[in-house]
């Protein structure tokens, strides 16, 4: 679909933003709504998303990313936070979920709950936090692909001091880890980055075929 | 837009393909193209993806992914790999490519390099693949999301034995290792999971909004 090569094309990491511009409600609804629906392991969605609009929040989150633009002339701040660890009671409310959305008993459920904690319980506390982190990463990918097919700038980011932005956000008491952010809105005129030519490996260098 | 909002709805992990139908050269390249486009860290791109259509290779890979019926069922399995770690030489053929597409010098970029040379140090071995795996995943969103715009099905899947696919895919002498793959076609008629509700969090227990 041409639509979405010339979407995919028209997008870039957007320096500056500009500040006099905010997304519409509708427009933070699809962002959002991309990250909800996009795929985790298993369904169990091991993430939050902190979507930060509040001045002084954002001016201290830009002080813990080394006083990058973004942080306040975005339209919005959308931090992705990884549980620490995935445990019996993160297991258990995704359970409840699956339960609620498609009329099961917990009860029914004991066999799926089983097999999902005994692939979790084979990997250590920093492997299950890496995990936690690759899903929340999926969804990232589909808001930023989304964002880019509804004509919105967004910048992905992961340069800043996690522990600082943990700390800012009530991130610890949560039992999450901030691992990277989507800064979103709508470009600046004056940003210098938008006419540059994109770099990406070739086909030849990225895919290897099997035929 | 609900075109997008109705594509994600629709999607789901297929279970079940439809063995006798392949996906057209054109929607491949849709595929390939989103996750070549997709941004990463500098625009790094860490990874390479394997496309495998080799049936005999489909049923190595099948038995190394616990039989997993999709292996061989759908039309393609395209495997993400990311680079085992990030080093000199793999920052410095990104450089050769931003030279090449900005028609810059290798000595104009050398401030670049250095920088991202430096945020590259800080990490641990298992770090820098932890990150590049991080990147891939990015990538593995842009596919995903564009497959469901565009009415193919696909399922991200993990539960696999790394390792093995590593050596049946000659990985290791890349300096890569496999981390997830998308096995994408059309689902079958007879996939029971096709129309199960989807289980996802709630709006108010995926985000946190601070106003």
């Amino acid at each position: 679909m041409k639509v979405i090569k010339e979407a995919y094309n028209w997008r870039y990491a957007t320096k500056r933003f500009d500040a006099n511009r905010k997304l519409s409600h509708e427009q933070v609804e699809t962002l959002l709504n991309a990250a909800r629906m996009a795929p985790s392991s298993y369904g169990l969605q091991p993430f939050e998303i902190m979507v930060v609009e509040n001045d002084d929040l954002r001016k201290q989150l830009q002080e813990a990313a080394y006083g990058q633009q973004q942080l306040t002339e975005a339209s919005h701040v959308m931090v992705f936070a990884a549980n620490k660890t995935v445990d019996e009671a993160l297991v258990d409310s995704f359970m409840q979920r699956v339960a609620k959305s498609r009329g099961q008993s917990m009860e029914s459920l004991k066999d799926f709950r089983n097999m999902v904690l005994g692939s979790v319980s084979g990997k250590s506390e920093q492997g299950k936090f890496q995990w936690a982190a690759r899903q929340a990463y999926i969804a990232l990918g589909f808001l930023l692909a989304t964002a880019a097919i509804e004509s919105i700038d967004a910048c992905p980011m992961e340069g800043f001091n996690n522990a600082e932005f943990d700390r800012i956000l009530n991130l610890e008491q949560k039992g999450l880890k901030s691992v990277v952010m989507a800064t979103v809105g709508f470009r600046s005129a004056d940003d210098k980055y938008a006419g540059l030519p994109k770099v990406r490996k070739t086909q030849d260098q990225l895919f290897t075929f099997f035929k």
